[in-house]
């Protein structure tokens, strides 16, 4: 189960202590940088569109079972399947953003936490009523 | 970037061509069978609770990038980032389900439409307002 880079995430974020936890809570628009063999993957993405990505957090602790949910010591231990930590055995991340332009196989978007340099791995369109998908 | 299967689904399914393509289209209740070696990772999931549980699709194609959506061949081709696909660079599977029974390391879920045999991934928990998380 070897997973492949389809792109690389460009913003702002450097320092994982510095990023917000999740996208809506004051991330800064980011570029996704989507690799020219795998852009006619793209096909009907459009701007004003919402998809999940995955990342691959690179930065990530894998040998972690048990952790304060949002790093917040006050609250108790909790297994790592109960949170979002990025310190997980598979440390993959799904966040849910907003395209806000498309420029060749160069993607702007919204509410996207992960650091500069971070992996990308898949997209996936956000799947509303079954007439929608 | 390799992952390492943390579990593996139990269902009646076995057959891609006969299961539901999502699994709130009719996918029977299924087992998430998690490896010991992983349970404390469980800790604080209870029945009742939604997850989202990331799966390996072993036996789909990596070098797809088209695809016409849902496989339904009179809609036309689209980009496979902008469909839920199987077949796609990386096959990471990202399902929905309820836990309707926790049984040591056993979770019996609800609505997962993955296939007898798939490697489990990962686990996350759905996330709600901030106040919730």
């Amino acid at each position: 189960m070897q997973l492949v880079a389809i792109g690389t995430v460009r913003s702002p974020l450097t320092d994982r202590a510095s990023a917000p936890k999740q996208g809506d809570e004051g991330a800064p628009e980011a570029w996704l940088i989507v690799d020219a063999a795998y852009a006619p993957g793209l096909d009907g993405i459009a701007a004003g569109d919402e998809l999940l990505v995955l990342t691959w957090f690179d930065r990530a602790e894998r040998d972690v079972l048990r952790v304060h949910p949002r790093g917040d010591v006050t609250r108790g231990e909790q297994g790592v399947f109960n949170t979002r930590s990025p310190d997980r055995p598979n440390p993959i991340g799904l966040h849910r953003v907003t395209v806000l332009e498309i420029d060749g196989a160069r993607l702007r978007v919204r509410d996207l936490e992960a650091l500069d340099g971070t992996p990308v791995v898949d997209l996936k369109p956000v799947l509303r009523t079954v007439a929608e998908r």
